[in-house]
């Protein structure tokens, strides 16, 4: 069984997601079933979408470390529990010798037959083509959504960084309805903040949750299912 | 700020509980208020009951070979979700060069003024006296409960690592009353799986949930507070 490494910390309530998703969705039927894990939980990662909007120094050094710090103490692959710092994923493969599982990727993968998709995510991960770039390749288009929208989505997802946990359900249906409007057959929760926030959302069959799959595709390859 | 490293994976959903209990009682602003985390989910380490009860291998190596993984890997102090793991900190703490948090002494230290209390705890606990080494230099006297309460805890136990996480009321509703009959003014849940299974238990007041106290040593003792 391959030992996961979790770059993390971004921000942490997501990466406790991650964690929490990978040990649940685990099969076991003893403690030793479950699957040796390594997380750098580093909060003080610089800010991603300020990066990608030109506001802010650079995350890139500091994911490296993160990475190298995982490598080095024996994980045998790699996944990231946020979306926008998958703008990075390419700088941070090139200094590693092991595999770094892509969420965006294991997202599409997922998507056989959907044509057409809502994305609810950072302004950093719109404007830096996270989700559009792998998604071209795989077929699918992703509505853009106009700024009310993407303003709206800013706001849920640093009230929660910020440690806020309730919020307007009213936000989430109207975001819900826009991209439902413009012909969305499937929403993606595009940052890992988002899935905690849609816990007990009710509306779930149209909601696909990337750190679900990225949990799912870790487990599998980690048990080389 | 200093960087925690926490011990972990036995089990993992103890892990998950201690890393989110951390996260969720660190006072942020924002995501850079919160503290820098390595974990080392380790679920493959021996089990630690087996070894004091004279049926399975040391889990003393594994044990400290996380230890200098995460010290290697920048923590600047390390504890452990594990109780029954604690029998083996002299052993850590003579392997490392940062300090070890222990949580059976940051329990005792939140005792002021309780002289009895019941353990619920793995036999592994009971029997190297994990809790009773320490709480007898703050005074504070364990309840030795019978072989049946015993039994019952560790089932219970043993049933949350195996993935079942539906549990029979009344068994816990059986072993609080044991020990309120036996003068136990607070009752520890001193295995890291049973805050889970107590979550939703309602007859909360008399409860102390170490893993909690541990959570709120660390955040104190990182941020210098």
């Amino acid at each position: 069984m391959k030992t996961i490494g979790i770059i993390g910390g971004m921000g942490p309530l997501a990466t406790v997601d991650l964690f929490n998703k990978i040990v649940n969705m685990t099969e076991v039927k003893k403690e030793s079933d479950h699957i040796h894990i390594l997380i750098d939980n580093n909060p003080h990662i610089p800010d991603r979408t300020a990066f990608i909007m030109g506001t802010g120094e650079s995350p890139q050094s500091e994911l490296n470390a993160a990475a190298k710090r995982l490598e080095k103490a024996g994980a045998d692959f790699l996944i990231m529990a946020c979306n926008t710092a998958h703008y990075f994923a390419s700088g941070i493969k090139k200094e590693i010798n092991i595999p770094f599982l892509s969420m965006i990727e294991a997202t599409a993968k997922t998507l056989e037959n959907v044509k057409k998709v809502g994305l609810l995510a950072t302004k950093g991960t719109y404007e830096g083509r996270v989700y559009s770039n792998i998604f071209d390749e795989y077929g699918i288009e992703i509505i853009n959504p106009s700024e009310e929208i993407k303003t709206k989505s800013m706001e849920m997802i640093y009230a929660l960084k910020s440690g806020i946990e309730a919020f307007d359900e009213n936000k989430l249906d109207f975001i819900i309805k826009y991209f439902e409007d413009n012909g969305a057959s499937k929403i993606i929760l595009g940052c890992t903040e988002l899935p905690i926030i849609f816990k007990n959302y009710e509306h779930r069959e149209k909601i696909i949750d990337p750190t679900n799959i990225l949990a799912n595709s870790a487990i599998k390859y980690a048990k080389e299912l």
